[in-house]
């Protein structure tokens, strides 16, 4: 079935210790729709500028990803430019520019405010919400934020929270929003905050599920050279979400395995620089990974 | 089948953020013997000095450990104690006595020398050797170590390594071993040291196993409430090696079950101050444990 998911696109300009390359096609939405794309439809919602190239238009459809809701707006595509440090851990933006995403607000053909599965990518709260309020009884909705809504946004975040069905989010942004330093006690508080489900990313450590039938500890694909962590978490959130798009019926039930799709192509984006590795990847890739973490993991 | 534990027994004073508690019985030794001990005989290793209290001497004939290699020496107890941070991941020593340990060189009785499980717990180098010379032809040989022997006795913990089949030893130690920041590039390189198995322990984060067959991703018992995270490490050798020396036989076999139960009596010792909450518990305590392990992994 078929996934909407809305984000930033974005052209990012990244450097780490070993290389540096500029204008590469970035943000949440971009990350999520192609790591998305070998399980279901997708349909992207988010704003580009005059200087968006060709290419990356033609990238997204050769992912069969619908654009009818992904805007072209005057003035520059948002711009990052982050810099990663001697073990990639530590990242710092060197640069924003939001450029057509300052003033963002996106409007959904009908067609598209019937879709059933519901990635909310990161992106501000607000322009999530905008997006929830025009879902007609959406099956399964997740969002991703990050900690600069944490800091920034809270009282959109709050509204947002209540009407998702999953949260997903980072190991220090968790014990930030729940004000809790231990991960599992964090955990129980978040689900105060609305969601029924609550993923945590633990980057290289795996991630943690909790739901109504408790906890589900997930491995991280080992990744032996990592080239570009960027997008690794918004790939997550992507293949997981069209795994459980693709899977349809009660997302309960499909959770757990989806989670480890998700793990299996952030460990592929990983691997090179922006989403050069995950755009050249398919479904068999992803579920080649998967199966070799069940052989890792097995007892 | 029997097991040999050498490492230390100490008196450790501990401060967390919520309280503090003077000379509880500690060292890697202890901590291994205790966790090791509801799965086979430990014969364990050590000295103590004249202050060493009688109801820990009671404390470790309870779990059956044989102490006829225990000397006790002229002097003080060796003694640390240390301090942990706000979210109890950093650790300050605050004061260090060897005592007794500064002129340790054990000399194990004859029937000692032809046990087939051997743990060589967290001591200085010198001293691992010092016993492994003695031992004749074990099966398995597993040695823990740490940061600090890195920094002062590389050479006498290289030639150890020559002969060892497993190394155990956490994230930063193996990084810093191999000289390399990515942990599983870091396992390649470490078992050119010598050991065809090498345990990486991650804390909250689980653990890894490289060995022959490849790799072993193990997740870690989720603790909602950390009490005191000293000897944790030391526990989950010891469970892990008394798992082992139960199951005779080929230790290849036994390994990736051994760790989960190494992971269960790591998260049970970190519940409670020093040895308190692990020395309360049988076998199936732990097996409890990871049978929940087995649960909230499954997919």
């Amino acid at each position: 079935m078929s996934l909407l998911i809305v984000g930033t696109t974005a052209l990012d300009s990244i450097k780490t210790p070993r290389a540096e390359q500029p204008r590469l096609l970035g943000g949440s939405g971009s990350f999520a729709a192609v790591a998305a794309s070998p399980f279901t439809r997708v349909h992207l919602v988010g704003v580009v500028g005059q200087d968006f190239p060709a290419r990356y238009l033609r990238l997204y459809r050769r992912h069969g990803i619908d654009l009818a809701a992904l805007n072209r707006a005057p003035g520059p595509t948002f711009h990052w430019s982050g810099e990663y440090g001697a073990n990639m851990n530590e990242r710092r933006t060197l640069h924003t520019e939001l450029g057509v995403l300052e003033h963002f607000s996106p409007e959904l053909p009908p067609a598209h405010r019937r879709l059933p599965y519901v990635l909310l990518a990161n992106i501000a709260p607000e322009i999530q919400l905008r997006v929830l309020d025009q879902m007609q009884h959406p099956r399964f909705v997740m969002a991703d934020t990050m900690d600069l809504w944490l800091n920034i946004a809270m009282p959109a975040l709050r509204k947002l929270l209540r009407r998702v069905d999953a949260l997903v989010l980072n190991e220090g942004e968790a014990r930030q929003l729940a004000g809790e330093d231990n991960l599992i006690a964090a955990l129980g508080r978040l689900h105060r905050f609305g969601p029924r489900f609550v993923i945590v990313k633990k980057g290289e450590h795996g991630a943690i599920l909790s739901g109504p039938s408790g906890l589900f500890l997930a491995p991280a694909f080992p990744v032996g050279r990592l080239v570009d962590p960027t997008g690794a978490g918004d790939s997550f959130a992507g293949a997981l979400m069209g795994y459980v798009a693709s899977r349809g019926g009660v997302p309960e039930k499909s959770l757990r395995a989806a989670i480890l799709h998700g793990s299996a192509a952030a460990s592929i984006c990983c691997e090179g620089f922006g989403l050069r590795k995950l755009a050249g990847i398919s479904r068999t890739d992803i579920v080649r990974r998967v199966r070799e973490l069940r052989r890792i993991t097995a007892w």
